[in-house]
């Protein structure tokens, strides 16, 4: 059998069951990402992030792992960085456009598909590979949203999820404690204890992004000080 | 026999037999897909579409089946997610346009036959794989519609039609039981009857989208509380 | 001899011996297609094709094989599906640029050329396989005229023809049983007889596409019930 | 040695001794095409084509083997029947082209010359593969003229030459028998008796072309009933 | 395990652990380059970089491994020389580019941002291959600034930094050694240290590239005498 | 070492050994070519080519091996036919291009420098394989010239020189016999000599092409007459 | 380990060890061209150049090693002829382009650094094959300048330089005689001797190019006959 798989592995091509197997790997390589946490709480959406930093001379403000894309939206991705670093750039053009265009802000879901079309077209062209990442999108419009679009470019809606290495463990502890209208500092809270729980080794606060994106005050990040008063 | 399959599945190119297998690959692709159905009834066209949700923290309002495609058209595929949110936008841009330019809705067998000409430039062209998607496009403009588009893109107009796993079943239990002119509910309930036949789980409201197009009221789906009715 | 072949049948290139494998599976696949015929009766041009409906809820109005080109040309095809859609939808579209540069029908000939002329580049650039369709044009300028093109692009004009799966029955009985200027009543019932002989199963007029091109009615199909008085 | 071969012969580069395989391939389909035979006479050049008509429902006059090209030039081919419709076609585009340009007829080595230079591109680039017709050129310009271009895309001017299956043993007799300045008649003859000489089966005037190309009267072809005076 | 990894490591795609090759190789290639270092001091950054000059006739002035790329912005790389030439050429004309567009400053972050989306491009796309460089990019904008770009496009920011064949054990030494706010002389001082330590020939000053970029006067290199000086 | 060989030859691209395979292989096919002199008399350029006409209906005058450029430079070439009137055809826009736009004959130097980058280029991209030709192209500007382009693309000024089949033969005569300052009489003596001893077969004037460029008269070709006075 | 290099070794791609091999087997042709050298003398850069002649009637001047590229710049390679024509053409047009949009004459520098980054993207692109030659520039703008490019694409200044099949001997010499502020005859001569230690057979004039390039008389090449005076 193993012959068989090497045949339909390289390029973008069906194997035999309808299976991509250059966009399989791609998951494979958000699967060693590192985690993160998205939940929607009463007031806002929350986003924690573990970094992981292992060189001490590193700056660890410098090593993002959520970004603000929008005054309302927020995004994480877990994976390849310099593919999640060039996706975020993206976002950020694309809702930019959409501000000047239409002057309004672009919608949570709006500027999720517009990133699953561009990662889908990465799984049916050649001469391009899949993005080898997940993305969690949040943000508040009408309403507080959670998007997640994954490799193959689906993307589907949740009230809480996690990518990334601990995905597994995070979605027990999630499905287990999550509470719809949970405060927002309790989403906090259950967020970095997730990634403290995935990581073996003691967090500092420069391990950690948490921002919240809520409606009255939109996009705000998290400064070490505020993210040590929840380790 | 084996190596010689082998030979030819790669690539979009005819084996000796004149058949292509990268399309009959990707239809194996929809063959794995959740179940859609289409019916044609009395007083509009139903589509009933399964909505197979595994994780409890998804917001299944944002796992869409069955999409708005126009005023009077609907559609809902089988297959990769991806692939068929970006089919199901681009039928959006054309009818869009065609109404830009025409100043009038597109007819439901002019769009489907657009994308079964997209669709059909995939079969056919190096550097691009067939879509993995089964669509049911279905509508109202002079006459009530149902399409079939399929990865190697033929499409055909039905009275019944379901598409993804459930199909053969599907198909079985639509020729006994569907009947011309039946109610929109009657179709509705033989819809979800069949899915439930499909699917060993028990299904809960969030497991399904219906939506209903009629000359009066145009494309409307059905909330949760309504699709319970059904259940 | 076995491997000998397959090192020339992939892409578009030639064998030792001058043949174009990729040319000669597509015709593979034309074998295997419906058989439609066509020949040229006293006072217009009759076309019957057979329509294999296998799934009884497909609305066989929408399963079509012959199709109105333009007001004094019709066309039909045998082989896949979606090249059959595509290559129809090219000829409407030449026909009525032709018309507007022009303001005259463009003729029988001419379009057949043009279509032909497309279809020879899929045989000799990379990057694209050939068109795995037949066609019978036929229609009335000058002249009654039928023409019919293949997946390696020549083109012939003919008295009676007949492409698909029943060709070679098909021609046999042609060619005993047309005559020059035959009524386009008993042109019919030849073509129907032929559909008859080249398939087991009893013919339903659903299963059977009509149409006759006459310098003064131009291109007129006929309605099931029509048909039906020809079974 | 036999391996050896088939690792220079996909696409178009050279074998190790400088050959370019699949201009020698193309060439092979050129050999299996039917005979053409062109002759400069006393008074015109004169061109005899066989057309190998295996269907006795095909109109003959559609199975066309010697074009018209401009008022004083005409062609015929052996060898792929798309191919050479498709250059018959680009020669009148380019005829006409310079008539509209330069406005007077282009001459008889001008437009061999061209075509000659589309053939060549096809010879030495990617992605194409060379054009699998020989070519008969004959016209008068200042002078009569006859001229030959080949897969390998060189040209030169003829007394007498032909092109397909029969090339050899109507080049013998060729040798035997022309005479410059013979009349149009005698030429006639002679081309029509090769072809009868190269084909087993009896001739029918539907089997041959003839076309004559004169000074006085420019491109003319011969009807049936004329053909027929000369079997 | 061997025959496994070559088939994923030619061209750019995922192998079944979700790992680029190409990338990886590419990264080899900068651990084999000569070593840079960088280091955020009290009132600027530091840049120190070895020049492995194995000729005596080559001008140490023209082998520039520390580039001023704006104002206020200077880069050195580790790894292919002719990579690193032309990321520096791209990065003088983006900072210029900038400064005629928006007419400020680039910050080091943003053109560090567009080098890392270059770079990220050639680790995607086919048709080229991955950059097999590692660059340190530093300046003062509103604060100092130090990023490092490695192969995989990835960025980060860093107090102090090395890439090339000594990356490892210069990093052990800075982990000790660097200080918050040490003087601009003792980052020279360690810097030069660390290459010492590095490689076993006695440096000359030609061999060391040392440039300081500081809020009053920019980008500064140093004289081969000012070099002697730490040497 | 024969799979090594094989390994590096097709495509365009470096042996270990830092050869050009498919580019020797072009050279190969111009070995097998016909044999063209060229030599630089007191007076002015002469050129002698064989012209190996095997059939006897070819009208000699139409198998050219010397080309007029333009009105002071001559061509002639061995290799592929097509290859060189390609050239040939290149040259002549280029030269004509030149005196449009400088309203000057282009030297020739300039000119085979001109062909010679256009034939490097196909010695360096892919899509493209090396030209089968070498070039001799004389004429006279400000002095008498004389240059050889082979498919390697480079370039030299001779005195007197010989290419295809012949090369090696001629070349030893030319350095024995050929004389600065020499007649052109001399001179075409000397080329029509050497061509006969090349070849077995006893030369009549439709075997030869000659012509001679001048300061006073520019290119002249030789009438079969005046060529049998050297035979 | 061979088979594992032949892996590497086709394309432009990385070899597990970050080696670009087409590059080495470029370098392998330069390693196999004539000598070049070029120093800096006092008043002057001198450039002394290898001709290896091995055709009698070759016309030497013809044969050019080294070119003028502008007024005060010169330029010689080692390698393959054309790549060698083709790079000093491209370098023409940059200065003169340079002297059009700025004018003023490029440096040295400049000049050199634009073809490294035309060489460099021949090493990183795909569909074109790495230069195989070392290029020597020369020339004298604020200060005298030598400058070296090779395969690979770096470069460096030189205070003396050689390239070609006697690198490797030169540059032994080059180090032990060389002298900073060396008069242009001795630096001649020196260059003359190395070349003549690398060759065994006796040196002509015509076997040499020398150019000198001066603050007062820019770019000047020396005849044959002042060259004999340094044999």
């Amino acid at each position: 059998m193993y012959p068989n798989i090497q045949a339909y592995d390289r390029g973008v091509m069906f194997s035999p069951e309808g299976r991509l197997f250059q966009v399989e790997y791609a998951k494979e390589a958000v699967r060693r990402g590192a985690t993160s946490i998205g939940a929607i709480a009463d007031t806002g959406v929350v986003m924690v992030a573990h970094k992981n930093i292992t060189e001490p001379l590193i700056i660890p403000s410098t090593v993002q792992k959520i970004f603000k894309v929008d005054s309302f939206i927020g995004a994480t991705y877990s994976g390849l960085v310099s593919d999640g670093l060039h996706v975020v750039s993206m976002m950020r053009s694309k809702t930019q456009m959409h501000r000047m265009v239409y002057d309004e802000t672009e919608s949570v879901e709006a500027i999720s598909r517009e990133i699953s079309e561009e990662m889908q077209m990465a799984t049916q062209y050649g001469g391009i590979r899949p993005y080898a990442i997940s993305l969690l999108i949040g943000g508040v419009d009408t309403e507080k949203r959670l998007y997640e679009v994954e490799p193959g470019a689906s993307f589907s809606g949740y009230k809480a999820d996690a990518i990334g290495s601990g995905r597994r463990i995070a979605a027990e502890t999630l499905e287990k404690e999550y509470k719809d209208d949970m405060s927002v500092e309790d989403a906090i809270n259950l967020g970095v204890g997730i990634i403290k729980k995935v990581n073996e080794k003691k967090l500092a606060p420069e391990n950690l992004d948490i921002s919240v994106i809520t409606k009255e005050k939109g996009y705000t990040t998290f400064t070490p000080k505020e993210i040590s008063g929840y380790l």
